[in-house]
């Protein structure tokens, strides 16, 4: 028996309670019924995010979040930071380009991570910057940004605008909207969020509001006014893929059962099980600083990353990730987001151990598993305790 | 008991082969099984259009697609022609306004169709115009425009561009995008193609693409040319709404079973009852030529609309629209669209009459039902002799 298993940082395992209603009639957009499951899930999704200012919801891949952030804040002409240490850096150098805007790229070797002292470098050479654009967690390479201390260095500029992907981030390393001074932070629905692909956010501060009514660039579908003048009254401005709404709504009331905190800490944990797996395998991590969304493996050659990834699909059923672009063949991408456990965790490491047994035949069973049991078995042994405390008490 | 219906003209009943895998995991978006599901769903889309021109897929609203249309196409300042005889022909207004076209309206009383011999009119007295937006019905009016005529007229203009939003004329009315020269048709998911709100499609002539590769307004989510190359290999650019194109899948193949002639057959005979049902109960239809998507009922004064729309779905859990903006009160919207039936509609208009009785005493009951019945009894009739004499040949 084969079972089918998605271990890729998106699309990722869907809770049931949100495939219950994926599968239910889609509820009408204009009807009262949807207008307070909308305004729960925005609600929610702020819990989320930690923060007090509008999120706002569109139907679109979190590329057009990106987009909506480049075409409402900034006019053509403006210059703005790019920090580009990956595919979705890339992105963002792309859709300034396609704008007309002028980026300043800070550009690193795949694997590094943009640090707050490069972008302050930039902030304080050129006062004319307006906006920073960044990613928290760099997908491609599987790198986190240090988000606390870039949002302060950009909130010291008060003409600056911080702009984060964190659609790889949210619900998966710590986001504290406010609290870090960001502008600008965009999700997506197929992350840590539990649900399939189709939804992407973005939390939108008082400061990027008063920006966004300056920027002459043309928009529709992802302007941000008309959404907010529709979304404060629990609809949006065009149908939106309503299925996906309710399946969200149902998502966020689970991860908040137990609070997005929990959610981070069991993504942390598996981050720091799969590494401990990587480096008992003999294999050393992509980046210099490991996310706790996913964890990229470097395979050196002779052994080709996308071969294990295919043995893994056609022996076990369980697809991860390879790399993209000139990363292809060379780095193993496994994510740890959403509705995803240790257990899980533990059987995909048996079966890639077992593929790479038979890729690499000196390869010792049972290592990595170890390794990673470690991890688990400190954690819990930890949580035990904390627990019996608590009971004690 | 009560059961939740949508008799709305979006969102439409969901066929059940749809529900099942939209509630089913989100298969990853670059490996082989998405990829031949995705090409067999476009071929499946190119088979209902008609046509043997390139179909692209967006994860958007239908506006996504109108908006794709628009950036794609034309130049800032160029000079086009917009039918406007609803809330979808202002869309249009708007979207080139956004994007800062010069456009001509062709502006008439809500109800109404656009003609042929107006469209031709302008392109006769200006030769500048690049392209002309138009609906092939507009949703909220019911009105339904000659697409043949107006595809011919445009034809006989080498340098026009004929852009239709069909997102509701789709599987509900004849289509024949080649045959009738249309080089841009819109298209969405969630009305006769039996899937929730999410997608959006959009068929591109030679014609179409030669102009977009002119167009200067600059676009990144929506264009055209990078979703072309992704969509050859059978994946989209960015994350797609992975769970909705698996949904479509299934719904498309359950519509060419029978055939798209079959469905659209199917939402002529439910707009003769409706309408039919209409006239017994002495309204007038609102448009003048109505659509088979939908049928708009004129609603007189002391009669309000709404207040028939609200009982409906109070007393008898059935959803249908009334009317936007300035033609609320004033009008009722009873969709014919998609994964619905002639025993779906004899209960809603046996519904409607209860309710109708409620607000207008003297009415007769059964009075719209019977007129309903004639028209599908003639119909039945017509069908079981047809396919006697099949059977005797």
């Amino acid at each position: 028996m084969i079972k089918k298993r998605v271990f890729t940082p998106g699309p990722t395992p869907i809770h049931p309670d949100a495939s219950i209603v994926m599968a239910g009639p889609a509820l009408h957009h204009r009807k009262r019924e949807f207008k307070e499951i909308f305004r729960e899930t925005v609600a929610n999704l702020k819990t989320m995010y930690k923060t007090t200012h509008d999120v706002l919801l569109f139907s679109s891949s979190g590329t057009g979040a990106m987009e909506s952030a480049v075409v409402n804040l900034v006019s053509p002409g403006a210059k703005v930071v790019v920090g580009s240490v990956g595919k979705f850096g890339e992105r963002w150098e792309n859709l300034c380009k396609q704008y007309g805007m002028r980026a300043a790229v800070i550009r690193k070797n795949y694997g590094e991570s943009i640090e707050a002292a490069e972008v302050d470098a930039h902030l304080e050479k050129d006062p004319e910057i307006e906006a920073v654009f960044i990613q928290g967690t760099e997908s491609s390479t599987g790198a986190a940004m240090d988000l606390e201390a870039i949002g302060a260095v950009v909130a010291r500029h008060p003409r600056v605008i911080s702009v984060v992907d964190a659609i790889t981030t949210l619900g998966a390393a710590p986001l504290h909207t406010d609290e870090w001074r960001l502008d600008v932070v965009i999700g997506g629905s197929q992350k840590a969020l539990m649900i399939p692909p189709g939804l992407a956010f973005v939390s939108i501060s008082p400061k990027a509001w008063e920006r966004s009514r300056q920027s002459k660039t043309p928009r529709f579908y992802f302007d941000w006014k008309r959404e907010y003048e529709n979304q404060i009254k629990g609809q949006t401005a065009f149908t939106p893929a309503v299925n996906l709404v309710q399946a969200l709504h149902q998502a966020t009331r689970f991860i908040l059962t137990d609070g997005v905190d929990d959610l981070i800490a069991n993504a942390a944990l598996l981050a720091r099980m799969t590494r401990e797996a990587a480096k008992a395998w003999g294999f050393s991590l992509f980046a210099t600083r490991p996310a706790n969304a996913l964890t990229a493996i470097a395979i050196p050659a002779p052994l080709d990353a996308e071969a294990i990834v295919s043995d893994l699909e056609d022996s076990f059923g369980a697809a991860i990730a390879g790399g993209q672009g000139e990363m292809k063949g060379k780095i193993l991408r496994v994510a740890h987001l959403g509705y995803y456990d240790a257990i899980d965790l533990l059987g995909l490491l048996g079966a890639m151990e077992c593929v790479l047994r038979k890729r690499r035949p000196g390869t010792e069973l049972g290592k990595g598993v170890s390794a990673a049991l470690g991890v688990l078995a400190a954690e819990t042994a930890q949580r035990l305790t904390g627990d019996r405390g608590t009971a004690d008490n």
